[in-house]
């Protein structure tokens, strides 16, 4: 979990910083002589976790019935817009609420969640007096560090994102709820609860009570709750999450919450099975317009998922062989970070219980700088400023390393770079300052 | 192809059709006392067609490579967001254009075409002047009969639907031209080319040809081209349709037309895979949104269809075996209605050579007649007034007939009940102009 950050180097002096520029830059240097091609850019499952799932290759089969679901309908043809029966309830079970509410869609939740706030914005929401996109402004309240991917969705659709800061326990709520009480444009919120993305933070009992009961001027207030990484620990132990739909039911805001889940990266990301759940009142209100948007969702590809899987037990004993691939490319990357960083003082970072993404906060004004040479030594980093609104850090503080995708030589390689480089930046800042001053 | 319609009996005088009023009752009734259960509902396949494609069940295969792409990608991870470049060769020669101006999507090309028109309203379009639900109203042209899902849609996104005359080779181009060109307010029309759905219209060289080049007061009207039928003949002679994107680019309106096209009813409906196609402004336009709103669609469904197919020489001799399936089907509904209403004169239809469905004209006010009577003695049809916006066929005397779905057997009977059903409404009706007159 981050410790409190460092806004300039706490334990090295300016001096001492200054004495090793010269052995920092020819550090960088020598491991930019190797010429290596490295990236450490995406959240992606390597090849060897795909090929965990490659019998679903051959699923569901072509033998009599093998493509028939639980109530003996042929999936293979048109019919029923929210999923397999067997399926809700697997996606009800991971993410704790009743099946019927469940609404399985097709290969991305990201899709699910985009229609969804698109609707909202055309359609409006239960609870609500007009469509968003009616309202002369809508805003939205961005954790940060964050999904880029959910903060685009917000901008593209015409949302101000608001940033709050996150901290390991989940976004800081006296932020959130004097945000959220004083103005009725903050329509909602975007939360990662477990392992989020990046900082690896899972959202604690009074997190989740205070998301679920506190007062919000906005009477259609929706928080998007992106369970992405429910199953995906990296050991046995791993934090409890509250579970939201109860604590929005008991303080007596059951539309507020709409949840999201799927097996992009239980099986294969480009092919997996997205769901969402929610009250029964949008569960409906979404399926009036669903019902108009699609036929149906690939019935036959929910089938491949069951039969892979058998239940939750099943999927649960699948997770655990990814967790033995990614686990020692997350060890190693903290090793390194602790053999190199630590005793500077320079940096602070995540050590995450499960996700796919290890935060690395450093200096102020040095992130850019790090992927930069990062990337001019070839290994390429995603860019800094991504995870935050306008994918500008406003401290430029805030480096995501994602481990899961490189084999473990180049991920060592590539962690050496990348520590190299923020001890560079890091002098390189110092000297700067030093200048200037 | 439909003739004129009958709006009073032409053959059978008044007097004729009240002698036989009692005599088709006895036959009704008969057919009634079997206690039949049939659905003519549904332009399904059937299970046989169904089974065609069963070897798509086991593909890809898991054997090393076999889930790569021809360039070398892995199918199986993110990646990609508008499909692999074999599918969108595919697709753009079933349609007629370049490759590179294909967007493959997911299982629905019912769902690209509600995401189309939600952007557009949300959004705008190249060549506007602002999102489509700013303006104060929008409408859209619906030629009647048609297909209710698209009357849907547009209804659901807060078009008005304006009805236009639906002909043996595509919609009143007079009632069209004279509509689009002083209504700014008319966004767009709604065309499935080939074999429309219901009255198997193919469009010919001057509506298409008209189409494309006339005036529109709006300046960022668009044709939705659903060509869901282009590879869907019944026997080897088949109309040939022209390139309406050919015939757009030289009239000088490269952006008027979007295309859909999808394998749905080539392999498994509920998991086939779907495609766009337009002008390169149109396709960078719909880009720059479905980037945000997915990571991109499920290519291992894509790598199966191609390794059904083979290419498109396979698409076509796979679409023969439907054929082969489907057309005694038609042929035997077309049969019984010739043997029991031909001579009556008390009814047109039209005589399809592909596509999913007959269109059976009966006289004014008796087709929901006939809906309820044949639903009393056991056979679903499609709802009268089906494929009219807002469900309501003015004249109340269209009737859509599916034969692909059921087994031959059951086409006899509920062709029978429907015969019967039509004879019995129309003495009826008779029976009741009589009375009041």
């Amino acid at each position: 979990m981050p410790a409190s950050i460092p806004t300039t180097p706490a334990i090295m002096s300016a001096n001492t910083l200054k004495s090793h520029h010269a052995q920092w830059r020819d550090e960088y240097d020598r491991l930019r002589s190797l010429s290596l091609s490295l990236d450490m850019t995406r959240g992606k499952p390597s090849v060897q976790q795909l090929d965990l799932s490659n019998r679903i290759l051959n699923l569901p089969g072509d033998e009599l019935c093998d493509y028939h679901a639980d109530d003996g309908s042929d999936t293979r043809n048109y019919g029923g817009i929210d999923g397999l029966a067997a399926v809700k309830r697997l996606f009800g079970d991971i993410l704790g609420v009743a099946a019927q509410n469940v609404i399985v869609g097709g290969n991305s939740s990201l899709t699910m969640m985009y229609d969804t706030l698109a609707r909202a914005c055309q359609f409006g929401v239960v609870g609500g007096d007009c469509p968003w996109s009616a309202q002369a402004k809508r805003k939205f309240i961005c954790p940060v560090p964050g999904y880029d991917r959910h903060f685009l969705i917000t901008e593209h659709l015409g949302f101000e994102l608001i940033s709050v800061d996150m901290h390991p326990h989940g976004p800081d709520m006296a932020q959130v709820e004097s945000l959220v009480a004083k103005d009725a444009d903050i329509k909602g919120i975007w939360c990662v609860p477990k392992y989020s993305n990046p900082n690896g933070a899972c959202y604690d009992f009074a997190t989740v009570q205070r998301l679920a009961s506190m007062p919000t001027a906005a009477t259609d207030f929706r928080i998007m709750w992106d369970n992405a990484y429910a199953e995906h620990h990296l050991g046995d132990a791993h934090p409890p999450l509250e579970n939201i739909a109860e604590h929005c039911e008991a303080a007596g805001n059951p539309q507020r919450i709409i949840q999201f889940a799927s097996t992009s990266k239980m099986t294969h990301p480009g092919s997996g099975v997205a769901a969402m759940a929610c009250s029964e009142a949008n569960s409906a209100d979404a399926k009036t317009h669903i019902a108009v948007q699609s036929i149906g969702p690939d019935k036959v590809n929910q089938l491949r998922m069951l039969k892979l899987f058998g239940n939750l037990a099943g999927l649960r004993a699948h997770m655990k062989k990814h967790a033995a691939l990614i686990k020692p490319k997350f060890d190693l990357v903290l090793e390194i970070l602790e053999q190199q960083l630590s005793a500077l003082g320079i940096a602070t970072w995540s050590k995450p219980q499960g996700g796919y993404f290890i935060s690395l906060d450093i200096a102020d004004g040095t992130a850019r700088r790090v992927v930069q040479l990062a990337g001019e030594a070839g290994v390429k980093l995603t860019s800094a400023g991504a995870p935050f609104p306008y994918g500008k850090d406003p401290r430029d503080r805030n480096v995501r390393i994602a481990p899961t995708y490189p084999p473990l030589q180049d991920i060592r390689q590539a962690t050496e770079v990348l520590t190299a480089c923020v001890k560079l930046a890091t002098a390189e800042r110092n000297n700067a300052s030093a200048a200037s001053n």
